[in-house]
């Protein structure tokens, strides 16, 4: 029995290590041409979709999502950051002291005396979407006072939300990997610094993750407070548009990008309107627009203070009925009544406008706004923070949210220290959140080509795929193997034999799992063949290799091919301080 | 402004780092005597429990945690472990195929068209206790053949119970961070190897956390398969029943234990009955046993096969109806029923029985069994399996528990691998858990004393407690910290000043949050004081300080002093290296 189990080839002499792959079994056989990247990180056996917007992490794609946690991880404890890890389960009555227990993208459940008795009404938890109702309100019942201030908590743990359609898979999920962090400071000065310092750790993160990233202005939506900046990687596939001054280089989102046609772009020929009431229902606001822009009604908030922007949704009808005043029959009321034109700058008198939908109205109470623009920016407008520089707007895939909240919570919460003077006083707050499952998906989506996944090294699940080529032995591959195992070089080895995988199929697969270098050994043994595989991110004047490639380069039998691809020809015998130093631009 | 804000006295030289902490904010300043080791944890900040079943893990908890999940890890991956990370929410089909849809314990809820209509017939998806049912899917799907095999996966994540009355705070909570392993083979034979293979690990994990621990032999229950394994350790709180042999040294739960009074035991005074019937309902099945003691009723079915055991529920009417026969009228029927008396080998004639509800039978018909112990056992009894050693029993915490599956899942979910005939053939499984919170609570219970809590050195937040006593400077701590720092020893520094919190409270601080040593730094410096906290686990000769000690002791200035706890002194130059030796033994 154990002769007839004996293998008559010699076995491979590599053995299972976690730096070490040499079967990624997930991986299919056949993979399709112009498939979506979340299709291509299924096919690839990165991940597993059991059903829509919930997510496996199978051994591949869970590396890089950890190699994203550590770098994450990392920076949050220079930061000063305490790791935290609190339950995914959450009772309603802290949110709704909050006000957020109403969100419909609150995933909620009942848990009660026994499963039997579910009942919509007492639906009493719900899956964490983030935390902030929890951890203010353990700060508020730990006796804190201001020697232990600033106190930055961050955690790093699955959180949920009720997608009714969730879509783009990774993208926008029902359950995810996020890190929130959360920030409680004595002062708004000190809250504002502790805002500042953790957008300067973000700054690093994405620096660590190589890959070119924006951060954006941004409105503060659902979570509250009053300062917010979006951390985005650019991609045409983005559900998000950003906006970019070329003089004044601030970006920020739709939301807080306003902007002027130039001049040489023509008034536009038709215009839309839109109506809507101020709170008092006395005064009619109509807002025209070129037909063929995103009318932007919070930008006309800015300016009309007492604006109801619910008024927005209403039939033409509704409103009028509204503003005539409900059991008003005469109609003459109206004259009573004041209008406010807003016509937004891309329109003038050439443009066709709608007709005035009411009639009797006195022209002293007409009031005409020209300079308000209220449609979403377009790339080659005008800046309309510093007045002087081109916008350039493109699409963009948010993975960060860093928030200066100030009370927000603390105050509902009623979450208090005792400051110097022995007086308790309310936490002034931020949150910051980074979507690490997301992370992972928008890095794929930008870097991929063609040909497959290109992870950047930072995330890579391993740093080299080695492959065997026609002519290469056992010896020379458990030779390489050893040298890289020895310098904590991690390969992903495809062990099975040339005689059924052929060597073009096998760097078919290398190239599609992404990993920045392909190593090659094959006849020229002990020379080593390394493939570029990766993207680099750096200017071509800052490469590291290349010092190192002047001083050593005959020394230790080096040269660099350029033909389709970048290939490097090493000794083997150097072949580790030279994939160290292609790693650092990958 | 900026000078208002700097201190007046000098900061410590301690900036925050990861490895180092200055407070631990949620620590309360008054803890009770004689609480739980549940509260003992709350009140010294480890957990925080927001609602009865649910734990929030503080920073110092969710170091011991990390901890813990590291030794599992390592060693997981060494045996060739792959990570995983499953979705926590699995859709109710697959566990529907496998029969474990209805187990009670299931944490079920609704994902759906919205959030809107709850019903509880349309629970669709479950919050998942283990992940069977979806890696047995995954690999099903992922076209494996018999070159692949063996394949192990595990993760580390959170699970959930719907507890309808948690309890034992982290001990039996509906949230839970578990590692759960699953193997896949070609054939039992396999299968057998890689369980026996997996208990090998889970010896090396239990022996890397250090506290004493047992395996006993179990039942599979729920899960399924046929040959388990319980890892427990001993503490009169646990909930669960080890018997111990003296002679053989099988370890076995109350469920697999059979037991015979010892020749010194009297036989019992009272005897109960209860009353069972065959699965034809022709056979009445009497079970005598002494009144004190606790009814195994599955160690019947062991010898009588076509036992009904769900008639035990039943009240005797109910038993005699279906026994005579519902539509009967004549009780002369029973003369052609048969009897089976159990008597336990702990009475015998001299035992007062209850009387025979019967009247109306054939001798016969009736058979007697004597030797059938039907009790659970008690210490001092002789072992049923070698019947020569005496058993004791004790009371254990269940931490991990592994399974020889079989088919049990490959089975109903129809998972096949292609086999080196190119067939079809079913996977052969395992599975393997552990409980880390569960291991958490465990080994805080196990090892606390009227002090406070004990961390072996494996596990602890941090190495050592650093102390200021009285008349030592803060350039001669900030001179330790810097040594300690930089020979990688984590250190717990309690920052507030001497004059407000005292040294004696300090100490017992200290003491009470459990790190394996106390660093004193006082006025014989540069001679440290190292005391031990923590508890020594193996055997006086082993201890790894002792032959250091012998050959450098007078170099080092290194005294030991053994008075109420045992206290080392050694010159600050020497300090990290004696430090490293005493951590090992603890």
């Amino acid at each position: 029995m154990s002769l007839l189990r004996r293998s008559k080839v010699p076995k491979w002499n590599i053995r299972f290590n976690s730096n070490i792959a040499n079967q990624h079994v997930f991986t299919s056989k056949t993979i399709g041409k112009d498939i979506s990247t979340h299709q291509l990180l299924q096919d690839l056996g990165y991940i597993n979709q059991p059903s829509t917007g919930l997510i496996h992490w199978l051994p591949l794609g869970l590396k890089v999502l950890h190699k994203v946690e550590g770098i994450i991880r990392k920076r949050m404890d220079e930061v000063g950051g305490e790791e935290f890890s609190l339950s995914s389960l959450s009772g309603k009555e802290l949110w709704e002291k909050t006000g957020r227990w109403n969100n419909t993208e609150l995933f909620k459940l009942k848990i009660g005396s026994g499963n039997d008795d579910f009942d919509k009404t007492r639906e009493n938890f719900c899956l964490t979407p983030t935390h902030e109702e929890e951890i203010t309100n353990i700060l508020k019942n730990s006796q804190i006072n201001y020697k232990n201030l600033p106190i930055l908590t961050y955690q790093i743990s699955r959180k949920y939300r009720y997608e009714k359609r969730p879509r783009g898979g990774l993208l926008r999920g029902r359950e995810f990997l996020m890190k929130d962090a959360y920030s409680f400071d004595k002062s708004a000065e000190e809250a504002m610094e502790m805002y500042e310092n953790l957008n300067n750790t973000y700054l690093k993160i994405f620096k660590d993750l190589k890959i070119p990233f924006l951060s954006a202005n941004a409105d503060s939506g659902d979570i509250g407070g009053s300062l917010s900046k979006e951390w985005h990687y650019i991609h045409e596939s983005g559900e998000d548009v950003l906006h970019k001054c070329s003089e004044c280089e601030r970006v920020s989102n739709s939301e807080l990008t306003i902007s002027y046609p130039n001049e040489d772009t023509p008034p536009a020929k038709e215009a839309d309107v839109r109506y809507m009431l101020n709170e008092n229902k006395d005064t009619l606001i109509c807002a025209y627009f070129p037909k063929d822009r995103k009318f932007m009604p919070n930008f006309i908030k800015d300016e009309i203070d007492d604006l109801d922007l619910s008024t927005l949704n209403l039939s033409f009808e509704e409103i009028y009925k509204q503003f005539k005043g409900e059991e008003e029959e005469d109609e003459d009321i109206l004259v009573l009544k004041k209008f406010i034109r807003i016509m937004d700058p891309r329109i003038n008198h050439q443009t066709n406008l709608p007709d005035f939908p009411i009639s009797k109205f006195q022209k002293n109470n007409f009031s005409t706004l020209t300079d308000l623009s209220i449609v979403e920016s377009k790339t080659g407008e005008i800046c309309g923070d510093c007045e002087s520089g081109f916008l350039e707007s493109m699409n963009a895939i948010e993975v960060g949210h860093t928030f200066y909240l100030g009370t927000r919570y603390s105050n509902p919460l009623n979450a208090k220290f005792t400051n110097q003077d022995n007086k308790q006083q309310l936490f002034e707050m931020g949150c910051y959140g980074i979507g690490i499952s997301r992370i992972v998906a928008a890095i794929a989506t930008v870097t991929r080509d063609s040909e497959g996944l290109i992870w950047p090294s930072s995330i890579s699940p391993y740093d080299v795929s080695l492959i065997e080529a026609p002519k290469s032995t056992r010896e020379n591959i458990d030779e390489v193997v050893s040298i890289l195992k020895n310098d904590d070089i991690s390969i992903s080895f495809d062990k099975r034999s040339l005689n059924k995988v052929g060597f073009g199929s096998k760097m078919i697969n290398s190239r599609m799992l992404g990993f920045p270098l392909i190593i090659i050994i094959g006849s020229k043994f002990p020379i080593v063949e390394i493939e570029i595989r990766g993207k680099r991110w750096n200017n071509a004047e800052d490469y590291e290799y290349k010092s190192l490639f002047d001083q050593y380069a005959s020394n230790w039998g080096w040269e660099i091919q350029n033909d389709k691809v970048e290939k490097h020809f090493v000794h083997k015998d150097h072949v580790s301080k030279v994939i160290k130093s292609l790693l650092k631009d990958l």
